[in-house]
C-alpha cells in the first residue's frame, strides 16, 4: 500500500484526498492545511474521515476554538507518506518541496507552480512513461489536463501535427468570492499558456490558441482546430476516437447537454461527490471538418479534470505501473472510468 | 410502511425520492415522468434505484431507445401507493388531480399549482395541525417555506405582528438555460406572492415585501423586518430562537459564509448529495436592530429547502405524526436535520 | 435627397434612424412602430425629433394617453419613401414586404428574415455591386456583418480560401429581461449559422465554425482562424491590412482594451450616442500564425456594427453610389469613420 | 465664473467635468491625471475638450508617446482654480489635500475618502447650509446619496423617524475587469456602512440595513422601509412627495421600467451623453404600506448619481447661493432635471 498525503485542503486537495481514497492499492495518510476554512469546517462536520495536520504558521487555538482535532505537525505528515500531493496555493509547493526534498519523499506539484520546481511536467495519458521513477512531478493546468486528453486521443490514432485552440474560459468556482468578472469577456494576450503547455508535453505538436474569459463558474469550453499528421481525419475518424476513451464523455444537445452546465447537473444527479465529473466532455454535435481538418469542443469541469491525472502520477513517480495504459487504467478502475458505457 | 409515488423527476422530484428513500417509516414505491430527461438519463447511469412509471403522452420508443427500463403507467405507479408527491410542472398537478381522486389516493402539490388544487396550503412548522388527515395539501414555495420557518420560528418564542421582506431572488436553477437573467436586477410589482402567501399560512401576521430578481443560481437572500407582538425582540432574543431550530443554520461571515455561493459550496464539502442543504442559513452578523424591529437576512437554498416540509405533509395528511413538533422531529431524524450542532 | 424610411423602432430600429440622419444626402422621413415602449417613451422626451407613424394594430389611444404624437400610419410613411429600413420583428419584414411591393418601394430588411425575403443577401463591403438597382435586400445579422468585415479585409489583399471561426456570442443586449442566461455557457449545433451566412455572401470561401453563448451583453468575440489562397498570411501582413480599414479599429490590451466591456467603456467616453461604437475591435496581441494558417480575435458590438453597412445598403439599392469602394466612403464619410486614425 | 479644476479623470472624474461644464456660472479650467488611460485616450480622440495636466508621478512620455498634449502640472491647475473636486482614487484625497492647503483653494471630496479628510460631510438636500463657505467638504457614496435624495424627500414634508434598508449593490462598473462577482450573492456585516452615512448627515433619522452585492453593472436597488415622525406616511403621500422632486424619476413597471438595466437603455435612448442618468428612479408600483411604515424601492445609477450633489457643493462651498432650495435648483436648472416632467 502506498501512503499519500496531501497538501492544502482546498478546491484540489479536498478532492485529491477523496480520489486517493478510492484507490485500493494507496493509502491517504492525512491531509494537511493552514487555517479553518469552510473546507476544514466541513471535514470536521463530517466527522474527520481525514486526520489532519497543520502547515508551520497555522494558528493552532483556531483550530482548537472549533473544536477540529489536529493530528500533528505537516513534517509528521511528511514522515508518514511515501509521496505527497502538493496543492497548496501557487508558489507555496516550491517552498514546501525543501521538506519533501529533506525527508526524502517523492511529491506531484499542481499548475500553479512554476515548471522548474518538477522533473517532469506530466500528463498520464501524454507522457506517462517519462515521470516513470521521477521523485517530482508537475501536473497540467485543468485547461491543459482536459485538451490534452482530446489531443492525445486523436494523436496515438491518427497522428497529430498542428492545433489551434480557443479557450472560453469559466473564470471563478462556484463559491469564490475573491475572483470574478461581471459582465464582460476578458481577453488574454495570444498564445495561450496552455498552448504552450501542450507543445511542452506533446513536443510534436504545433499549437497555438486564444483565451477569453467568462463570467461563469461550471466548466471551461475549448474548441479544438487539428491538422493530422497522416491526412484527414474525418468526423467519424475522430468520433470513434473520443467514445472509445474512458475519461471522455460523448454526448449531444439533444441528449439534454446544452451547455457547460448541463455537466455539473448531470454529475449532481447521478449523485457524484460535491456533482464533479472526472471525465471531459465532448459535444458530438460540435464536430466539424474544415478542409483536411477536424474541429470540435469539449467540455472541462475544472475543479475534479486534473484528480485522475494526479492519480497517475502517484503510480508513474513510484512505478507502480509500467506504462500509460496499465496506469492510467487502475486509476480508471477505482474511479469507476468508463464504467457508464457498459451501463446495460 | 406507508408507500410513497414520486409524479415529475426533475429539479425538486428528484429530491423528493431521495429525501422520501431516507425515512425509514415511508417506502418509495417509484417515480413517474414524461420524457428522456438528463435526470431520466442519470437514473439510468445510477441503475435505477427508483422504478420508473410513464406519464399519459410519453413515448415509450424514446425510453426503449436510450436503455431505460419501465415498469408501467402512472395509473399502475398511483395504485400502488398511499400519497403521492406531485412534482410535475406547474399546471400538470391540477390535471392529475383527477386521477387521484379516481384512486382514492392522497396527494401533496408543489408551490407551482393553483391554491385551490388542495385542501389546505401547508407548512411543517406553522400550520401541520391543519392537514391533518386531509387529503390534498400544497405546499408553500421555496422562498416562502424558508421565510415561514424563520418567521414561525421567531412567532412561537415571542408572537410576530408584521414582517417586511426584501428577496433579493435567485433567477435560475444551475444547469437552467430556458429561463435566465444578465447583467440585470429585476423588479416584481410590490407586494410580493411570498408575503401573501405567508399570511395564507399565518393569518395572525400583517406581511408585505418587495422582490428583485438578480441573476445568479446558488439561493435567495431575504432580509425581514420583523415586529414582535409583545414587545422588543432583541438580536440576542432572536439568535436564540434560530440557533435553537433543526432546519436553521446560524453562520458568521467570518466563518467563511460569505454569500449564498459559500452554502451551496459547503453542502458539497461535506458530500451532501447534489451540493444540496435542507437548512436555510441565517446570518448572526445580519441581526440588528430597528427601533422596537429586529431586522436579519436568510438564505434559501432553493432546490432542496422545500423537501423537508413536503415530508411533512405526508406525515400530516397520513396522521403519522400528531402535531408539528412530534412531525418535524421525525422528518428531522431521517434527513439528518439538527445532527451538525452535536458534532463534537 | 434620398428619402429613408424606419420600420420598427427599437434596438436596431433607433440607430438606424440616428445613422441615416447624419448622411447629408439621405432625409428621414420618419419612423414606425406598434406600442408604447420605452424606446419611444424616449423618443418624446427628446420632443420628437423623428415624426412617428403607426403600423396596423397599434392601439393610438396608449399614445394619446402618453402625449406622444402620431403623423400617421405605416403605409402613410411608405408613401413619402424612397426606400424603407425594416428592422421589425423577426418574420414581421416579410409581411411588410406585400406593402412595399403594392406601393413600389424598395426596401432593406435585417438579418432576422428569411433569406428569400430579399433579391440579395448584402454586405456593404463583401457584395455590394451584386446589389445595385435590386428593390430588396437582407442585411447580415450582426456577428456575420463584423465577421466578414474582417474576412473580406484579408481577402481582398491576400485571398481567403478557408476559415474556421469560434464565436463567444453576448446573449442579450444592455436593457433586455425577456432572453438571457445566468452562469452557464450554451453550446449551438455546429457549424454555426453565421459560417453558412458568410459562404453565401463569399461563395468562394470555405467556412465553419462553433458557437457558444455567454452570459454578457456587451459585444460578442469571435476567434478566426484563415487559410489564404495564395500562401501564408503573416502576422504582419494582416495587422497591416486591418489597420488600414475604415470600420476596424485595431487595439491593444495594454492600451486597455482588456475585453468586451472596454469598447462600450469607451465609446461612452469618447461621448458617442448610446455609447455605440460602429467599428469592430481587433486585438493587435491575439493575432497569430498557426502553421500556415493567421488567427486572430474580434469584438462585434451588436447593437451598431450593422448599421454603415445597413446605409451602405441603401447606397447599393438606389444606386447612389457604383462600387463598394465609393458607396462605403460617403457612409464612413457621414459616420465620422476612419476618422480617428487622423486625430492629430 | 468661479473656476473648477477637476483631479483624476476617471469614471466619476469625467462625469464630474462634464457636468460643470454644462454650469453657466462656471468655468472648468481643466483636469488632472496620472496615467494614459482609456478615458484619457478617449478625450484626446474627442480633441481635447478640457485642458490636461500631470499629477506628480505621472510619466510624461507615455502621453507624448500617445500624442496626447499636457497643459501644465497639477500645481498649476490648482493655481487657476478656485475649487478642486477631488476624484482621484481613494486615499489620494487626503494627500492631495496638503496641495490644496497650501494654495489656498477650496476642495471636494469624493465618498472614497476618510471623513475627516473634510470639514462637513455634505449632501446638496440634507445639509447644505451647514457647507456654506467651508473650505472642504465630502460628498456622500452614491448609494447613500441617492438614498438620502429620497429619504429627504418625505422627511421634508412629514418628517422621518426611522429607516431600515436593503441595499441590493451592483458590484463593478460596466467596463470594470479588476473587481467583479460571479455567480454569487455576497453579504456585508449589518449594519451596512450607508445607513450609518444617512445617520451623519441627517442625525435626527434612526438608520440601519443590510446590503448584498450582487453581479451587475447597472445600478444599484436599495428597499426603503420608513417610518414617519408626525403619524402615517400614505402611499399617495410618497407618491406625491417623490413626484414633485427634480431629481427622482417616478416610473412604473407597466411602462417599461422591468429594472436597473431599463434606466440605462432609457438614458441611452435618451442620446445622455454615455447612457448616464442624474436621477434616482422610484417605482410607483413598489411602495406599500406595512403597518404605519411606508416601503418602496428606488434605483441608484452609480456612475452618475452623485455628480448633480457634487456640483451643489461647490455652489455650498463657495457660497454661490445661500441655501439648499437656491442652490439645488440652479444645479438642475443647467443640468435640465426635472426638466421632462414639462415635456408637452
Amino acid at each position: 500500500m502506498v501512503k499519500v498525503g496531501v497538501a492544502g485542503y482546498g478546491i484540489i486537495g479536498q478532492r485529491l484526498a477523496d480520489g486517493v481514497a478510492l484507490q485500493k492499492d494507496m493509502e491517504l495518510v492525512g491531509v494537511a492545511d493552514i487555517a479553518v476554512t469552510l473546507s476544514i469546517r466541513a471535514l470536521k462536520e463530517r466527522g474527520m474521515p481525514y486526520d489532519l495536520y497543520l502547515v508551520d504558521g497555522a494558528d493552532r487555538s483556531q483550530f482548537d476554538a472549533a473544536g477540529i482535532p489536529c493530528s500533528g505537525s505537516f513534517q509528521d505528515l511528511i514522515g508518514k507518506a511515501d509521496i505527497i500531493l502538493d496543492s497548496s496555493p501557487g508558489g507555496t509547493g516550491a517552498k514546501n518541496k525543501v521538506l519533501y526534498e529533506k525527508a526524502g519523499v517523492n511529491a506531484v506539484f499542481q499548475g500553479g507552480e512554476n515548471n522548474s520546481v518538477a522533473d517532469v511536467f506530466f500528463h498520464g495519458y501524454a507522457n506517462y512513461e517519462q515521470g516513470l521513477g521521477r521523485k517530482y512531478l508537475k501536473l497540467t493546468s485543468c485547461n491543459t489536463t482536459g485538451l490534452i486528453r482530446a489531443v492525445d486521443c486523436l494523436d496515438r490514432l491518427y497522428g497529430i501535427e498542428r492545433v489551434a485552440i480557443t479557450i472560453v474560459r469559466r473564470v471563478a468556482d462556484p463559491g469564490d468570492y475573491h475572483r470574478g468578472l461581471t459582465n464582460a469577456l476578458q481577453m488574454e494576450k495570444a498564445p495561450s499558456h496552455q498552448a504552450l503547455d501542450l507543445m511542452t508535453i506533446m513536443p510534436h505538436v504545433e499549437a497555438t490558441g486564444i483565451l477569453v474569459h467568462t463570467p461563469v463558474t461550471h466548466g471551461h469550453i475549448i474548441t479544438v482546430l487539428a491538422h493530422g499528421k497522416k491526412g484527414k481525419i474525418t468526423k467519424e475518424m475522430a468520433l470513434q476516437a473520443f467514445m472509445a476513451h474512458d475519461r471522455i464523455r460523448v454526448v449531444t444537445i439533444d441528449e439534454g447537454f446544452l451547455g457547460n452546465a448541463s455537466f455539473f447537473r448531470y454529475a449532481r444527479d447521478l449523485g457524484n461527490p460535491r456533482g464533479d465529473m472526472y471525465e471531459i466532455g465532448l459535444w458530438e454535435d460540435s464536430i466539424v471538418e474544415s478542409g483536411d481538418d477536424i474541429m470540435f469542443a469539449i467540455n472541462i469541469p475544472q475543479e475534479s479534470v486534473a484528480i485522475p491525472e494526479t492519480i497517475d502520477a502517484i503510480r508513474s513517480s513510484l512505478k507502480m505501473q509500467a506504462d500509460s495504459p496499465s496506469g492510467t487504467a487502475e486509476t480508471n478502475k477505482y474511479l469507476g472510468l468508463g464504467k457508464w458505457k457498459t451501463v446495460p
